[in-house]
Formats: C-alpha cells, structure tokens, sequence
C-alpha cells in the first residue's frame, strides 16, 4: 500500500445551460448563460471514505442557479458569479473555496414583436470567479473570436536551423481565434459596460497593428486593454495562428498575388502570452 | 460468388477550404468557402476493376477549385458553384453528372484600413449546384441559424396515449436552429440579391407567426420564403425544437412564471417539412 | 400571397438516450442506444393551421422509447425499432410510416464483478427501420470505423486534364472512416448473429483487397457482404479517403521511402456507392 | 499608455499528426501520432518590437517531428517527446524551456497481410514532456475512456440544504469518462511497459471499488496507480460524472428496479483531484 496523500481538488456542477427571460411589458429580454460550479474545502473525508458529509450534491448547485437566476436576475456574467461564489463558501464550513465559471451567448432581436431573437454568433463573452480565503478574483473574457487581416502583416529575420524551409514573406494573411481573459484588480467595475469597451480594444489592436509576428499582435492586443480599462491589471491571450497558404498555381498558368489561399485546419501555430501592468497585484487563485 | 452490380455512385473532393481576397486598392474584399464536389458517370471499371481511366482525381478537383477562385474570382456561392459543375461535366466524357455543394463563412469589417474582418458567426450559407443530364439545378440554403421566440407560442390539443404524460401549455419558449434549403425554378438570378431577402423572410416568418406548433411554424416560413421570391419554387427545412423547459422552484419557495429555463441539449424534437409551390417543376436530382 | 401545398414531411424526436440494465444475478448485461424516431401520415392541419389533433408530442415519443426498453427489453438495434416502428404507426390512424433510427454504443466487461464496463470505442453500429403503408424495411449498419493499409495500395492510369499534378503512385496508404449500411429482403434474421459477421466481411474485403482505388476497395467490401449474408439484398459504403501524405524529408538529407506521412484532415475524397445483388427488392422508403 | 511587462508566454506547432510506419518485411509496424511544441524562453524582443531574431518558426518545429520520426522512430509518445524537447532548448540559446504534448492513437491488426489496421477507439494515450533549466518532466495519461459501474454505488449522507432536492441512493449507476495524468518521479522508465500496466490499475481501481461517492473512486484510482508503478510520484484525475437518471415509469404502469435509464449530457458533475505519494519530488512546472 503506498502513503500517499490528497493533493489540489475541486468539484462541482459543470455546464448548467439556464435562460433568462425578463418581461418588461411586451417587450422581452433574454441572458443565455452556461454556468459551472466547482468547490474545494475540507475534502479528505469523502475522497479517504466516501463520507459525504461535507459535500453539498453538485445537484444542488444546479439548483441554486436556477434559483439565484429567478430571485436575483442575472445583470452580467460577473455578477452573476460573484453571487454564486459567494453564496456557495458561505453555505457550509467545508467549503473554503469557490469557483464560477459563466459563458454567454448573445442574441439579438428580430422582428418586431419585442420578443423574438437570433443567437449572434461571433465570439462567445466568459467570465471566472474565485471567492474564498484566498479573496476574490473576476476575470472576464472571450472566445472564439475570429478576426483576419489580409495586409499589414510579414514575417521574416527569424531563426534558420537545419529543419527551416519556410520562405520569408512580407505580405501574408494574418488570421487567428482570439481567446482573451482579462483580471480586473477592482472588482466596483460596471461589468456591462467594460465588456464591450474590452472587446472593442481587442479588435481596434488586432486591426490597427502592422504585425511582423503573432507575439507582436498579442502584446498589443493586451496592452492596448491595459491601455483602455483602468481596473485591468494582466490580459492573457490564446491566438492559434490559422494559417492561410497561398496556392501555387504556377502549374496552371496562373499568377497568385496573394489572392487565393488555402485556409488549413491543422497544425496550426499556437502564440499563448499574457501581458501585465506594473505593479499589479497578485493573482493568486485567478487564474486556476 | 453473389451476382450483383454497381448501383448510385459518386465521388470527389470534399471541404476544400478556399479563400479568395480581392484588392481594390486599400480596400479589400474576402470570400471564405467550403467546396465539395462530387462526380459520377460511367464508373463501372473503376469499381470492378480498378482501372482508373475514367476518374478525374479528387486531387484535380481540388486544383480546380482554387485555379477557378483565381481565373473567374467568386461572385456568389451559387454563381461559383455552377461555374465548378459545368467545368466538370464537361471535362471528360465519363462524366456526366456533378454535384458542387458551397459553405460560405461571413466576415464583416474591423478597424479603418480596409483589410481586418471578423468572422460573424450566426448562420453559414450554403448552395448547392447539380449539372448534367437531368439538366441544372441550384439549391440556396442556411444553417445553424439559431432564433428563440419567448411569447406567441403554445402547444396543446394534441393525440394522449397511454405514454403521454406532457402538459398542455399555452405560453413556451420556441426555439430552433434553422437548416433551410430554397430550390430556384431559374437560373437567372441575382443571388447576391436574392440571399439576404430569403433569410430576412425566414426570420420575419418565424417572429411573426403565433405558434402552435413547431409544423405551423416551419409551413409559414416556407411559404413566406415562396411569397417573397417568386423564382423560388420549393423551400425544405429542417427545425430542431431545442426545448427549454420551466424549471420547477416550488422547492425553493420561488414562483416560476416562464422567467427561468433550463435549455436542454438531448433529445430534441426534429420536424422537417417542404413547401412547395403549385406547378413547381419536377426536383429532379435537386435534392440528391 | 403563394399557392403553395405541404411536400414530403415527417417528425419526431431524436436521439433519446436509453440504457438499458439487465440483471442476471450478480451479472449486469447492458445496452446503450440512442433513438430517433420520426413520424408521417395526415399531418396538413398541424403545418397549415397549428391544430394538432393528430400529433402525438415528441415527448410521447421519447417515453414510449422507455417504457418498451422496460417492458420488451432490448434484443438488437434492429429488433428494438421494429418494435418501436410498428407501435407507432398502429397508435393513431394518422400516422401512415414510422421510422426509428437506433445507434448502439458497444460496452467491454472490465473487472471480474460483473457489474463493470468500458466504451468499447471504434465503430458504432446503426440500424433504421421503416414500417408503413410502403412495407417493412431494415437497413443495419456501422460507422466510425476507421481502419488503414499500409501496403497493397496503389493508384494511377487516371485521367490528366490541365488542372492535375498529382503524380502515380504504386505505393500509398489507404485509410478511410466506414460508413456502411446493408439493407436487408427478409426481416426473419437473427439480428445479433447477422452484424458481427457483415462487420467481419467489411474488415476482411477491405485487408483482403489489393487495391488500384478506393472505388475498388469500396465495390469489394459490398461484394463481400452480398457474399456472406444471403439476406442482405443492398450495401451502401461512404468512403472518405483520409489521405496520408508522404512528407518531403529530402531538405533535411533524410529519405522517406513511404515511412513517415503527415494525416491531413481537409480537405478529403469522398467515396460513395452501393452494391446491390442481382433481383433485389425495391428499396421503397428504405433509404430515406 | 500603459506601464506594462511581458507575462507567461510560449509558443509553437500545435496538433502535428504524423503517422510513422515501420517495415519489418512483410510484418508493418503504425505509430499515429498528434504533437503538439511549445517553446519559451527570451522572447521580449518578439513581443514588443516584433524582431524575429530569437524566433524559432512554428514551420519549423513541425518540420522537426517529421524528420525525428524519420531519423530515430517512435518508441513510444513519452520517449519521442524527450527527444524532441531536449532537441528544442539545445537548438537556440533563446529556447529556455520546451513542452512537448503527444496524443497517440491506438490500432490494432486486422485480416493476414501484416498491414491492415483499425482505429481501436476507446481511450487516447497522452504525454506531456517538460525539459528546461527547471529540469525534466514526464507525465504519461489517457483520455475518454469511459467507464460504467451498474453496482456497487452508492450517494447519501450528503449536506442538505434549502436548494437540495436529490433523494438518496444506495444504487445507482456510475459512469464517467476518464482523463488521468501520472507524472513519474524517475525518467528510467520503460515506457512502453508502463503505460499498459498503468490503465490496467485505473480499470481495476474503478471497477474494484464499491462507492459511496465519485471522489471515493478518484482517490483509490489514483492510489492504485502508486501502489502499482513504483516510479510515480503524482496522478491527477478529471471524472466527469456522466449521470444515468432512473426513468420513472410509473406513469405507465411499470416498475422501474434500476433497469432503464436516461443518459443525460449536460449539466454534468465534475470531479477533480490529485493523489500525491508522500515525498513526491516538487512537481515545478510538470503540471503546466
């Protein structure tokens, strides 16, 4: 039998899908939120015995966040973590900590009865949540956002080794699926109104910066919503480089003045970096 | 030894993934598709034997996509897919019949300098071009277009049977992700006109209809779709009812008056209709 | 407004997941399906009026997919929609035709309890039934399985045209992912004896075949199954053509003489094609 | 603008699938491999200005795993990733730290040629390799196996609190999908040898242990493997419970002893942890 001991754990309710409608007379409006729950305290009972004393069912958390949707509304996906996180270590001394995850879909209104919608689409808004001893963290974010840049981007002066056959170029496709999460160091943020200010700075640095390498696009993206969100203390990216080939078409007669391209799937570069503000406080569990 | 022969067949190039950008000056201008293609004709000898003197292959195809993004530039998916189709059918004698199903990807604008998109998500256009003796068809469509009604929707006075244990309700949510086919009696059409009429009266019919049941709605956005294009002469569509149940908060003490849902993944309902016009030409292989 | 009429249709509800646990004292036998059922008949007042009086509710649906696995058990795949599709059409008189699509996921004891399994992975077995006014049809069948030759494979002797670059070769790969489908001209077959063995003949015809291409291996493997199961009538084979391409390694210094390939994903041949034995029944709905 | 720093970073060529086939005469061997290489180091440069000059391409590093599986094969996915991360930090002074992730899918042998093979499905084998000034790490895994306990499993005894509502249990099905991660304490290891032995515990663990809960089971899993391999020092297991909800039939007049079960996808539990052996060597960025 090996000595071993219990090491970092959590649990929880993963992917609870919960829509919200609110009725302000004829007119409706909607949050479409994914929400995953996952708690760490005093745990060595059930792991060691199965003693399940100390563990709220992760059916109750599902619980919960259907009722905290109805009893308090869901305002943002902050917001709406925050009260979860807080709610679940406060709910039983076993539990020390909390994490929140939310994901959000967007939609938008169609027709004009006030009530109908189209999903958006585009990237989908995030937001993780500690609570417990260790504070509080909020980190917002978004994903799956897909942005191209058919100028402005070259890549040379890089290192050659025996494995290099890659040509230098100075005018490629730069395209990539923006993964973005950004930790606020105060959380008295209007979080309704910091999202679309973070995500417009994202796409005016990923537009706006003559590129010589994904890396340089990355700083730039964080920089610029350090730059632009006062309350942002590090922005991390996750920017797969999707590589757009231009196609030979020599062999067909044809020239191809970088005007068509073979958009491939895998591999794929993958450019991961966060950028950080002087001084910024610990992120203790944040990122975790 | 069984006695037996050959029966439908087809083959070729499938999910090319081109993308074409067109320069006008500072500004430019992207088309980013999925080609498939699939050919058939005279392919007894190729299955029986392996003699390949009849097969154009796939790898050819492939060529073709990109040569032709660059020689006639993508001026729709339906316009370039017809392009593909006849090429095809009259490349080599065993061809006889083709096939070119296109995915379009919409992109819009980022930034000033004319050349940064972002992917929009939402919905993929889609075509779908047959060619060959049976003549020239061309299928328009979507999916993955996601809409929710939260008012204006009931179901009851349906068939009990001794399985029958669902509610009668006179207010849901009703939502689905579109898949709409619209196929054209002619070929003379502007499809890049014709396209956003096709999905705007999709989701008009869809938000204006007071629903009760998902088959009433499916009929009138297929026949709104028939009202408003007159060249089109059958819409197919295939609806997925993404349920989105009440979430029960008695045990909670908490009232639910259809304000907080849990939105199920499996199972899902799945209603698929036509409809068609009257004196609408025969399909054919359209729908093959 | 149009004159238009309601075409081809049909509804139901798709993919419920059922297992089913059968205790033969301490050992546990197990059957995991998902089911898909869809309905046709009368069914013009729901789409033209929404008056479901001749709807049974997806709902229904879903619990009869319950309630037969507890009452009837579940014998095969086959067996179980049969069951399922001549219950629905007898249920009201509006329903004409049912047909139930069932996916089985195949489960390995693990440990010596008898209560213990692992997901088997590899293929999935299918089976669609069709009952109605139209007759009874079964087509049993597999997918997902993805098998590969590493030698015995060649292709060449096609057709050149201007867009072709591809060079011969009389060495290749050959993998592919099979979807096949037999259907069957007499339903008195024991279901359970039946698919291991038609799954045996695609894997020993797709070993077995030399093969000039795909087409060929694709005939051969239809061959086969005519071949070795007097019932089966018809094979339907989707064959991508999952193209391992030999890498270049001659920058390097390195020889490759067909050692090392990179697996693409997209894009991919796509081959599809039916054998069908000589004075086969007509399929009828049996495909659709 | 902002005072600010670069934070965390690395990159690299993601998801390269190279399959490695040996020639033992007649007798084929298949390595099917997916790696993924991430470097890092002195990369400001990049970041801030976009000077390549330290910048190994990604083009590059794929190139690599092509040549290496050329030049010393595939012994295993643990043994090619150290020789591809102590080749990448020797390669540049700039490259400080290298992380190599390999997936590898199995295949087993079908029909008599010696080169005809099926995907066996099931689970995948992982590995990440870490090699740096921090030291040499290997952590050897699998992924989506999934696993089913018809008995033996209980859940009650749990907190209750005002949002609880699941009754208890003392049988129950337990089922969930495997990802688990050992990190060996030794680089002395027959990999090949391993990993077999490894996945036999975890399987005898889960099927072994009667359970009152799902960390009950994570923990003797993880157990299992230290008390097994003497060489690992950690394992970390991710046991999504994927729930199996007793359908209730009364409603039809049938009994319901734990036979029929609805198999939910979402919401689903989420079990995480780590059994650490005691004196396990200080993990450094292993786990990262």
């Amino acid at each position: 039998m090996s000595r071993s001991r219990l090491g970092p754990n959590r649990y929880g309710k993963a992917e609870t899908h919960v829509v919200r409608v609110t009725r302000d007379g004829e007119t409706h409006h909607i949050r479409d939120l994914t929400v995953s729950v996952a708690l760490s305290g005093d745990m060595e009972a059930v792991h060691l015995t199965g003693d399940n004393s100390a563990v709220l069912p992760t059916d109750t958390q599902k619980n919960t966040v259907f009722a905290f949707a109805r009893k308090h509304g869901i305002d943002s996906p902050e917001g709406f973590g925050l009260l979860l996180a807080r709610h679940f270590t406060g709910s039983q001394p076993a539990v020390r900590h909390a994490r929140v995850a939310v994901e959000e879909h967007a939609w938008e209104r169609i027709g004009d009865g006030g009530h109908s919608f189209a999903r958006r689409g585009g990237e989908t808004r995030t937001a993780v949540v500690h609570h417990g001893e260790d504070g509080t963290h909020v980190v917002s974010g978004l994903k799956d956002l897909v942005v191209l840049n058919s100028g402005d981007s070259e890549f040379w002066g890089y290192v050659k080794d025996e494995y290099t056959t890659l040509p230098e170029t100075h005018d490629r496709i730069l395209a990539t699926e923006v993964t973005a999460q950004w930790r606020h160091a105060n959380l008295d943020t209007d979080w309704e109104e910091s999202y679309p200010r973070a995500r417009r700075h994202l796409l005016e640095a990923f537009a706006g910066t003559y590129s010589l390498s994904l890396q340089q696009t990355l700083y730039a993206m964080g920089d610029r919503v350090l730059d632009g969100l006062a309350d942002v203390c590090e922005v991390r990216l996750s920017l797969p480089n999707k590589h757009h080939f231009t196609v030979d078409l020599e062999p067909f007669g044809l020239d191809n003045d970088n005007e068509v391209f073979f958009a491939a799937d895998r591999p794929y570069g993958l450019i991961e970096g966060a950028v950080v503000r002087d001084g910024a406080p610990d992120p203790g569990l944040a990122w975790s």
